[in-house]
């Protein structure tokens, strides 16, 4: 089955049937404010956190809805669609009374053109650079030969409160907190409306969901008025009816539902912009106000392509293969940005809960930009070097709001409350060493090895030094075979070998780190750090190929009761990707070791 | 509009259209198998916990769906519909091709009755009395003049793993760690399969789905390949189809539904039996063989009705209103079984997440059942003593494991931790007086007075020394008004009074309390105590008095800065319920006092 093709000519991955076998999403905005939507128009928005700061639903693990909703009626006849293929759902096909619609991911925006019975239309969602609200524009073409008469309702389903388990699972309270009023053309929803205001009369918990360029026919706030009694997504009693019944809501579920009506001479295009956030009475006014301006739209798009085809353009491949260069120029590389600046934020199978980011997964991403963009890179590389604690391990969850130098560590039961995370992994820090090499090698920019940089919970160092504590870290922490112990885990979080159990994956993590700084010292001159290091991973080798080394595999490590893991012997699971390949990568093994594991 | 109506002879509440603005639930089982059912099939089951012991999936605050769904299917004309009106939502109405349907909650048990096209369904929903698995027993009749071909497919959604929030949320870890196996005519979930196995190869995690009385057909293991993309659970493609197509799942979503054909002739009615549990496949198959004898229904729904009308049988009143007479004769004293045999496990909108019982829910929740079963309260009541700290304060939460004389209390971190309750409330223990008052006054039980039982944390004492120190609790605890301090609530939960603050409610059930003990310690000649009451009560009058009483209504409390709550100065909330009330109730008021505050 063929669902789509790569353009690359636009940077696009376009979608020319909607009934794809699971969503395929993009990432809008930044987690500043962060949109994830599908090729039918489902997903969700949040603001800063995707657990704490959502608003509006998505239901996980179900059928990739609700959305951002465009419903379009045919006034004469009262048959109704969506601009995207879903939640209506009309039969597909090319004939007149069929649907067919194209979805194009494109960087940070998303198209969607749907034709259905002589209309025509085209969506495109977008959060404008460094923006916190988004937009949906909406066009609207009458292709038939006759004057048509058509009906566009907007819908949005807000969640009751930003945080996503309490919207969730504590309906007692948040079924009890909410209300929607609809003014100057918006539905604005405020939640707990008379705590905590500030002077100008907000509590800065307000969304809205506006509309600009068309006047609103009739509107919702209320949720179960719009979609009505054992009715779905996919006929909403409002559009069936052909009229949203203004009632809004005061508790129970909010939503945002906005409806306009256009005439459309044959051949007749109209547009106009649906624009969602979490913002109060007066910046949403204002928002809304700015996109009457209709060329606004079409400024926003090409800034936001400008801004990411340049950080594309870094890097270009051309390779005889179409496909080899459209995914290594645009869409690798896209991708990296996208876990580089979104981390864990959110996804469409991850709500966004963990309230921070992950040490190991983080500094892994920088590398995947460092080529593309260095200067980003070397930001984050200095966060992360501020959440390595003075002993030279890395915090296992860097908060979100990270106060370098003054903070909590898994010794601290504060910590491990805040976080939920107990204790050090083993292979946190060590992941630093190909990160910097890999910048330093890209920009020869040595002296950032003497930046001065704090530690998460006191004192400061070089990045030389923060290197070494790294180092250090492992060696204070070695287990019965002088192998780094497993401390909480080692990279695979669900193999667990125990504190005082030990991974040859990590032993070879720290027999490369080795390596690096062996290599940094030398530049540095640091001969008696030179001799240290000379010594320990001479051991460090020694160990590994006495106590790994299986003649044609390593094995994967000991578990804390000296149990082997990944041993040829085993029945099941006698042999592991990781210690083979780090075994190569970290160039403990030589050539005769690396053809026989690579064969095995 | 009118849904229904009570049919006191078979103590059942008959819904008469099943398009009810709400979904109408009735509750099956106990919480050690508890099963709750709309009706139209929708809801959950669990085992022990409503949060920690989820076996099948219900989506709460959406569209009362999924649920306990039998579909039937004409082999003839391939047209399908539900058992249940829900979800498949037949059209309704009395034509021959049109949908109608009643629902019977009766005590423990729910019938629902359908007919469409000729062909009538009886499908009854119950818990057998002490055990822990549930039913689905359906009757099929061809009320049509000629011969009929019909397929049925039970359907249930298992949760991937028995904590709510770990399905719902952790889908990375959720949907990697089940299997089904079909075997013997029913569909086995298997998860984390193969972790902690005991002897016989299963590790108790197991559920099934089973069908008895007839062969199974066709079935599905894998939700996805029942249900189909885009579609849902009104529409199932393996219905649609007319079979399931034997997909099994291995991780991502699992199911259990179950495929029969039957053919009846004219007149003709057949009957099977689905069942669903938490069983290995040994017990599992041992309860599918005991429903293959037909009159095994018959008989648990005898003795359920039975065990129930009983207990009800045990308070009647006779008024000219039929209403009235059935609504306290049945439903409110069934409602108060449910209330205090399920706690706050679980509901439609409560997902049970609270792992044992609230201290001032459960002392309330005896009072209601105390005249129908004073043994089953008595039991409670001394339960609930039992988890009473030394102090005389009661656990804010008595876990479900609650381990008398060994429990921590509020004031060790680990209660804290283990809770989430961080500080004793007012009025807890208070609550035990009205209680206890009632179950002598209905008795005459006065040697229970004398009966030891331990405290929550350590030492133990007469049930009289129990409600001493309750008094004792709250006297050590006074505010600058010389009435109780508010601590963490004072029962409404929401009305922060602050730790120092005075509530004017809990000052009037201490009052209460008060009179209850003179009247105890009178019948014990306790006179040192009677002295000791009379003085300490004559000053709580008057601190209410003085400080409470604004001549025309007592005010709700003191907030901790000393800002008056519920004073007839207010622009808002001027006017309290609770201190009106409870100083009649608790007898403080003088006659003109109740007037006048009556008249406000």
């Amino acid at each position: 089955m063929n669902y789509g093709f790569f353009h690359e000519k636009n940077r696009e991955y376009v979608i020319t049937r909607p009934d794809t076998p699971a969503p395929w999403a993009n990432y809008l905005g930044s987690p500043e404010y962060g949109a994830i939507i599908s090729n039918n128009g489902g997903g969700f928005s949040f603001v800063k956190s995707g657990a704490n700061g959502r608003i509006s639903r998505y239901q996980f693990n179900q059928d990739d809805k609700p959305g951002r909703y465009v419903y379009l009626r045919d006034e004469d006849d009262n048959d109704y669609w969506s601009a995207s293929w879903q939640p209506v759902g009309k039969p597909l096909g090319a004939g007149f009374d069929q649907y067919q619609s194209q979805c194009c991911h494109g960087t940070a925006y998303t198209t969607i053109k749907a034709q259905y019975k002589g209309i025509s239309s085209e969506l495109l969602y977008y959060v404008p650079l460094n923006k916190t609200h988004e937009v949906w524009h909406l066009k609207v073409k009458n292709t038939d030969d006759k004057p048509r008469n058509i009906s566009a309702y907007g819908y949005v389903e807000f969640t009751n409160e930003s945080n996503y388990e309490q919207d969730l699972i504590n309906l007692q309270y948040t079924l009890f907190i909410t209300k929607t009023y609809f003014k100057d053309n918006k539905i604005l929803q405020v939640i707990n409306e008379n705590c905590e205001k500030d002077d100008t009369g907000s509590n800065n918990r307000e969304r809205f969901f506006g509309l600009a360029g068309a006047k609103v026919s009739s509107y919702n706030g209320d949720k179960s008025s719009f979609i009505g009694s054992y009715r779905d997504y996919s006929n909403p009693i409002a559009v069936e009816r052909g009229r949203c019944d203004n009632v809004l809501n005061y508790n129970s579920n909010s939503c945002g539902a906005l409806h306009t009506t256009m005439s459309l001479q044959a051949g007749e295009e109209k547009e106009l912009t649906f624009l969602l956030g979490r913002k109060n009475d007066k910046e949403s006014a204002e928002i809304i106000n700015q996109y009457n301006d209709l060329s606004r739209v079409e400024t926003e798009l090409s800034e936001l392509k400008k801004y990411w085809h340049e950080k594309l353009d870094n890097f270009q491949v051309n390779t005889p293969d179409e496909n080899f260069n459209a995914m290594v120029n645009t869409w690798n590389a896209y991708q990296c940005f996208i876990t580089f600046i979104w981390s864990r934020a959110a996804s469409f199978i991850y709500c966004g809960l963990r309230n921070g980011y992950g040490y190991r997964d983080t500094v892994q991403d920088i590398q995947g930009i460092i080529h593309l963009d260095p200067a980003m890179a070397k930001d984050k590389i200095i966060f992360m070097l501020s959440a390595q604690v003075d002993n030279g391990g890395g915090l296992p969850l860097v908060k979100f709001d990270h106060n370098a130098g003054q903070e909590d560590t898994p010794d601290d039961p504060s910590y491990v409350q805040a976080t939920g995370h107990p204790a050090y992994r083993a292979d946190d820090a060590l992941w630093l060493f190909p990160t910097i090499y890999k910048y330093i090698s890209e920009t020869g920019d040595k002296s950032f090895l003497d930046e001065l940089i704090p530690f998460a919970n006191k004192d400061e160092g070089t990045v030389y030094e923060h290197l070494k504590r790294a180092i250090n870290f492992s060696m204070e922490r070695l287990g019965a075979h002088k192998m780094p112990a497993g401390l909480h885990a080692d990279w695979n979080d669900c193999l667990r070998l125990g504190k005082k159990g030990e991974s040859t994956f990590v032993a070879l993590q720290l027999y490369y780190a080795m390596s690096v700084i062996r290599e940094i010292a030398e530049g540095k001159k640091d001969k008696e750090y030179i001799d240290y290091i000379d010594k320990v991973q001479a051991e460090l080798k020694d160990s590994i190929n006495d106590n790994c080394f299986e003649g044609d595999r390593f094995i994967r490590g000991f578990k804390e009761d000296g149990q082997v893991i990944g041993s040829k012997k085993d029945p099941e699971a006698s042999m592991w990707l990781n210690p083979q390949s780090w075994a190569i990568i970290s160039g403990l093994a030589n050539k005769e070791q690396s053809e026989v594991i690579l064969e095995s």
